[in-house]
């Protein structure tokens, strides 16, 4: 039996901000609207909080370091706060803070919370991005960016299965048609709007092939999760949602950008799923998986990550994209609140806004006459992915509804 | 009962460079070495390594951001490594997120990894350290350093108590005198001279009233452990330390600097020494503990948690002092190998370089000849304190040699 904390913990109330240009808001203001909505939707008071996990990335430029930005936005009663910080994981990173502290007995109620405001001043609004990411880096990232990196990944997959630019850039398009269709949806979401196919393969160029519409935007928000021990998760709520898996991998050298990297796949999602199934005891993803959440920094990553994750075949995923399998109605929806693609990513957030789509989609509870799923769900999956220059970190947690 | 992890996991290896300045070494040589130690006192290969936890605290002028810096300087085989940062405490936070980890059932061994290295750049290598600090504490840094503010606190506590500034270097000075003694002794440290009481207090002023020895210096360093659940830990050695209490606590609004603030004990240091004891089982700590490792960052820092730790009463530690209670042949010996006084306090490693001095004396392995403690020893603690601007986050973890 592989490792792990299958069914040993639940989520009991989730709270997830607008996502957007939030100029009005602090970023500690974010913090405390995202834990309001979680702490009364599980109907836990402050006081029963007894450790919580704050996911940043970019501390430099946001509330500040370590655990303090959480601990003073919503005056923490003294209790351990911890800072994690893994790249786009970040906020998943949170997540799996507070399920260990539960599952292993150290606390019985732990709060995951991620936050990040981009906007004041992007990615980039440090004096020497490079310097920030450390003394290795500092040579590659002048010339490399994200958008940069996956053009690259675009090119070696079209190039590695044969797609004309035209082709390849369709597909992508197609991706990114879905995500806008479902964001325009979702009052939480940061971009509302649908756009056509014409639109979107005709956007203009960010890094070849991708266009404006294969990128995600940048945006600020925060989202919450209240962990119990998932023996008590019925004392809170009649329908907790238990963590079935949740596994990460650091891949330090096959990522984009290395010179063992084979352009068409990530090492490390395909490390991080491989284990999550095997924890929650998946053996055909493609029929048991109920919805997904992954990280479509870019179109292309969500294309890799498809076939990363064993849903569509290795160098298939482009049937499945255009006969609709992703779609709202398709047999497995992706992205279904809109994605990075219309959330934008503040990095500490992302990952605990996607569990809070996943939750609330198995609870039955999104936007129920706009867009709840009109399915039984039974497995949801979210998935991240970050790093940069040949090092790469993702992270697959599975969310179900019985234990 | 409270909740914890007490008897739940245990260090079966620990390794620790010597810290200083190390100009012709690089961050990743210092992790490659601090793991090398490690693996080889656990008896274990990298594969063996089901997930490792990273601290860090300035990312930004080290070897860069995440896991990814762990990762790559071993070529850790695509496990999940996690970056931690919480100022002071980081390197406890590691160590604290790999118990939690095996303590959980999610990996049976896990390394717990510190390293920082600080003289390249110092804490002020970076361009605007305000801005670094985040958004709220701008405002107040520019004018309020590290020995700024525990002047502040030498000054409150020596009015509090009455003591003149004389009587005050004094006992701060023989606070100093006794870790230059034991860091002497310490191949390890990078600050080894003993000093004369004479020279201590007549060094020159930093903040009135710490002079320069009552500063730690700024060094480079890391330090490693490996986790096993408890149940395991003989397989790998006979005399595995067992990890009795970890707790955390992060005031947000009572610390240094804080309108609050009482100006003689840290109440994040009390608040989780409480719980410490508690999870342990400790009721006499003055009697039941037998070393002790504390954030001596600055010596009046060293006086007050004697105080916040219960081991000597409010406004006593003065007596204790004099009295050599805490000396190398005395009652509980604290900073036997020298403390952040002779280490220096590169952030990340601190925590971890604290618990390696825990655990090789009571195993009985400090340098056998020349500095191990000749006597009994049953449960160390050790102690971080960090944070900035009013709030404080302190962490005591206690260790000991039987189930």
């Amino acid at each position: 039996m592989i490792s792990g904390i299958k069914n040993k913990v639940a989520i009991i109330g989730m709270g997830c901000t607008r996502f957007g240009e939030l100029w009005d808001k602090s970023e500690e203001d974010l913090i405390v609207d995202a834990y309001t909505e979680a702490a009364k939707d599980a109907g836990i008071e402050i006081n029963d909080i007894g450790a919580a996990w704050f996911a940043s990335c970019f501390d430099e430029v946001n509330a500040g370091k370590g655990g303090i930005p959480l601990a003073r936005a919503l005056s923490l009663p003294n209790i351990p706060v911890t800072r994690v910080e893994n790249f786009c994981t970040s906020g998943t990173e949170a997540l799996r803070g507070a399920c260990y502290a539960v599952a292993s007995g150290a606390c019985d109620v732990a709060l995951a919370l991620g936050a990040e405001k981009l906007k004041d001043t992007g990615y980039g609004g440090l004096p020497d991005f490079g310097s920030v990411m450390g003394s290795e880096n500092m040579f590659y990232l002048p010339n490399l960016t994200a958008p940069g990196m996956f053009g690259m990944v675009a090119n070696a997959y079209f190039s590695k299965y044969g797609l004309t630019r035209e082709e390849g850039k369709r597909v992508l398009s197609r991706i990114s048609y879905k995500s806008h269709k479902n964001g325009a949806m979702n009052p939480r979401a940061h971009l509302r709007k649908e756009l056509s196919m014409e639109a979107l393969q005709n956007a203009p160029i960010v890094a070849d092939p991708l266009g404006l519409f294969d990128c995600c935007g940048v945006s600020d928000g925060a989202a919450a999760a209240i962990i119990v021990r998932a023996d008590m998760a019925k004392k809170y709520r009649s329908d907790p949602i238990y963590v079935k898996a949740l596994q990460l991998s650091l891949t330090p050298a096959t990522g984009i950008g290395h010179q063992s990297w084979d352009g068409i796949h990530f090492e490390s999602t395909r490390v991080a799923v491989l284990q999550a199934y095997k924890e929650a005891g998946i053996t055909k993803p493609r029929d048991e998986i109920s919805l997904m959440e992954v990280h479509d920094c870019f179109s292309i990553n969500e294309l890799l990550t498809y076939e990363s994750l064993q849903i569509s075949p290795m160098g298939k995923a482009r049937k499945d994209i255009e006969d609709g399998f992703f779609d709202f109605d398709g047999q497995i929806p992706c992205q279904s609140d809109g994605g990075l693609k219309c959330f934008g990513h503040p990095i500490g957030a992302s990952g605990i806004r996607m569990a809070y789509e996943i939750y609330k989609q198995l609870q039955g509870r999104a936007e129920p006459d706009i867009r709840q799923l009109d399915r039984d769900l039974k497995i949801g999956l979210t998935h991240n992915a970050g790093g940069l220059c040949g090092s790469l970190v993702c992270s697959v947690a599975l969310f179900g509804k019985d234990l």
